[in-house]
């Protein structure tokens, strides 16, 4: 994974992950797509060199000569690659070759002074400033917008890839820069691991997954990364702001989870201190399957209030189990889980599980008996650990699927959100129903997926699939239909706006809703001391 | 528990607790302090109407008008009453008769627009607010400072006493001036509990655990208040702010983390929602004694580690366990204590472990049978149960306990912090070090007793007490050298200055070193908002 700082980001510059790569739709599963929401029209790609940027804008020699020579990248792909993130409008976007916004520079600092340096020239000169890790936003957290200042640059914090660890406190200070991959390199060669898994895992950074409240798929079990973490520094406009290394303190609000979820509207996350553990010893995921998804919704109440939630625990429902198996295919790994489905023929619908345990042997298989106990309590059956295994090695493939469906013409595009246990059934069907309605609207009838993707003892996460064929040429305003509609039901049923995909560009409009207008005027004071100028990342979070 | 709402606050209006409930010191005990630390003189104590108060001023009928009649209350005893927290030197000064300030009226708000009709009519007519809950703090937390202000009032919020349990969902919204025991009555009823035991805990208030971040005896269980909080609601000068009812968000930095700590400078916190438990079908509390206490704290470490902390995890120094079996005296419960230890007589040295499990009783079997491997594999010895019992039935005598020293003469007083399990053995050196320096300077050697109070993965709580013959007459000056002396080790140590008491008037000096020059202005920043005229709570936190 190491990669030269003057290179471009790595994988599809118009799509997701290793160009040589496919996750390839068995005919069958093709077929039942066509099946299921009728013919579309597959579509094209433009070349690299053919998408429209805007021309960049010089900039001062103040900013340029901030930074080391060859720190400032100007070629056609270096801003084209920082210019989106990965959301279906982005690809959509990407696709067509129509970008409306470029950054007009994409900057290296090597350092925190650099950093800091290169605030200063930014603020004098009026220029925007987009924190830019992996680039995998799907909220429009990496958006250059401009906004009233006279140019925007990307500041890529690459170089920042230290790794220190603390083994008596079992804690590693990380750079910002590092991706998943090379952040869990580091730390299993000692033995260690964060456990921080997202579905972006191959390319998002560790300044990411702090600026953005990130939650992996062995979440419920590691903790979500702003759990992790323990302390970090970030470098502001007004200056250098670091937290405590405790465990824990009662010194007043936390600094700590402000610069957590801050998606680089406060500043540029340097370093992040994060909680590791030992690379577990054990695995084991299992497939089991719930009779229905209250049922199986219940199950997972009681694992996590019983505090024996396995460490991947996840549950989809009904369209989303028969969906994922029609998709399955031929593939080896997902055959398998197909397999291990197919032997319970005997109960003709239901829910699909995944549920997986990490860590010493003996802790996985104990944790593993007690929270069977309560699976088999609850009516579920279990599917044994093919499925899990088909599971853990497709984990990353979502993203890569996706390109497979835009390619055929489909809109695809995901959405989460979280509530209280006793809210979770009405925020589902309000969701669910919503979604429906705008697709039908649309006149693209399609499907909504959804399963829960994180457990607490107190509440879940939903996330949401939507899949129907998409409106060549007029892939925005179809996809911003259904969103709104998505996030008006989402409000309205006392939801959060995002459990894991942050605010971004596109969930700022319903931050009102979310933390009430004082509360954005909290934020909004906050933001005014430590960036006066307004230069980091305009447009997101409290836009 | 149940109290009037025009009533004090209840307990020795010059100490700690019910005055009818004394925890006599044995003479043996008396004359090992008198061995270990030379002659006192005992001190004395004014009449409650002897005490001298500043003259009230008159209030204006705007702010009268504001709450209901009977609702403003200025005897000299209600005065008297929030006119200090319970800090050695607020003792010391409650004794003596004298207090340089009080607030010039106490006033009982029902309900939330209540609150925002006094804090408009204190803005307007320049009047501070002192949230006032259980009035336990030790940090002068709830000092009647009036700053630039022309007055002060106490704003006491006993009347928010509702509970709410969502079921489903394992949490409750509890009225921010229930006191913890009239929380875990209306839980125990329904077979439920917070989990929330501080030493304070039959006097302080859930509005008072949230502000201040508090940590209770069994929270390496139960998780620290600020962990257990899911959302609460806060009224500002400028206006009501509610964090969102969710199990987890991405929506940005943590607004619920800004309003835990907030230790009133922001606002009037009216309800808290908090996770609760089943309460626990069955409890285990042990002795263990660890050769010393570097060995214990490799213990404790590794519990915490490996996921396997008792609920109560403690374990004292060779100073604290000495001096606390010698203090123990004939007293039943305490006597079992030291029973249980000279069985173990062979061990001519040692520190005491106190852990407790709590929950069902196959998991407090089970967690208790894989921690005492872990404990016994340190060179840790059992004590059996005795001893555990003994601490749990004496779990809030701490304060009882030092009003008896204070009769004798003696200063005593506690101070914590917190660090990663990489430094905590040199802070706990450096902080040992700097107050018995600051003793032998002050020319009154004492004893200095240490012990862990909170384990976590990353790193534990050092939990100092201090106890030397006081200074007639010169009480402020000669504690006030002392807590100096450790502030400032523990600040150069990277300790934080506060792991649960909060900041407080007396840590407020040391926040720019908690959290850096900047750290410190985005609060301000912060409070500037929320509170323009700067009438909340003047003095605290950031003063």
């Amino acid at each position: 994974m190491a990669e030269g700082p003057d290179r471009a980001p790595p994988g599809k510059w118009w799509g997701w992950g290793d160009p040589d790569r496919r996750i390839e739709l068995s005919s069958s599963a093709i077929a039942t797509l066509r099946d299921e929401l009728g013919p579309t029209e597959p579509s094209g790609l433009v070349d690299l060199d053919e998408v429209v940027l805007p021309e960049p804008r010089a900039l001062p020699e103040s900013l340029t000569g901030a930074v080391n020579r060859g720190s400032v990248l100007t070629t056609h792909e270096q801003r084209l690659r920082r210019a989106t993130g990965r959301s279906y409008l982005d690809l959509v976007r990407l696709r067509a070759g129509r970008l409306e916004s470029a950054p007009d520079a994409v900057v290296l600092p090597g350092s925190a002074e650099q950093i800091a340096a290169v605030l200063a020239a930014c603020e004098r000169e009026g220029i925007a400033v987009v924190p830019f890790g992996g680039g995998t936003s799907v909220v429009g957290g990496v958006d250059p917008i401009a906004g009233r200042h006279c140019a925007v640059i990307s500041l890529d914090p690459r170089r920042f890839r230290s790794v220190e660890v603390d083994r008596a406190s079992m804690t590693a200070t990380l750079g910002a820069g590092l991706r998943g991959p090379e952040a869990e390199a580091a730390l299993g060669a000692e033995g260690l691991t964060l456990g921080h898994f997202p579905q972006s895992f191959e390319y998002a950074t560790i300044g990411g997954f702090a600026a953005t409240r990130s939650a992996g798929q062995a979440s419920s079990g590691y903790g979500r990364f702003d759990d992790l973490v323990t302390s970090l520094r970030m470098v502001s406009p007004a200056g250098a702001l670091a937290t405590h290394v405790t465990p824990h303190s009662a010194a007043g609000p936390s600094l700590r989870q402000l610069v957590v979820g801050s998606e680089g509207v406060l500043g540029v996350i340097t370093d992040v201190t994060v909680r590791i553990r030992g690379a577990p010893e054990a695995r084991r995921y299992e497939g089991w399957v719930a009779g229905d998804f209250e049922a199986g919704m219940g199950s997972v109440r009681e694992l996590a209030q019983a505090g024996l939630a396995p460490d991947v625990i996840r549950i989809s429902d009904e369209a989303e189990t028969r969906v994922s198996l029609a998709l399955a295919g031929s593939g080896g790994a997902r055959r398998a889980l197909l397999e291990g489905y197919l032997r319970l023929r005997r109960r003709s619908a239901g829910c699909l599980m995944i549920c997986g345990w990490e860590g010493g042997g003996e802790s996985v298989e104990r944790r593993r008996a007690l929270a069977s106990r309560i699976l088999r309590s609850g009516g579920a059956v279990p599917l044994g650990s093919g499925p899990g295994r088909a599971w853990r090695r497709s984990r990353y493939e979502g993203p890569y699927l996706r390109d497979e469906l835009l390619d055929l013409g489909y809109m695809v595009e995901t959405l989460e959100t979280a509530h209280a246990w006793s809210r979770l059934g009405d925020l589902y069907g309000a969701v669910g129903a919503a979604i429906e309605r705008a697709l039908n609207a649309a006149g693209t009838p399609g499907i909504v997926l959804c399963h829960i993707s994180h457990a607490y003892a107190d509440g879940a996460s939903l996330y949401f699939t939507v899949i129907a064929p998409g409106r060549r040429g007029r892939e925005v305003e179809h996809w911003r239909g259904i969103k709104a509609a998505a996030s008006e039901a989402i409000v309205a049923a006392g939801g959060t706006i995002t459990h894991h995909h942050a605010v971004g560009r596109d969930h700022a409009p319903y931050m009102t809703g979310e933390v009430g207008a004082l509360g954005v005027e909290a934020l909004r004071a906050l933001k005014g001391r430590l960036d006066p100028a307004g230069i980091m990342n305009p447009g997101k979070l409290i836009a």
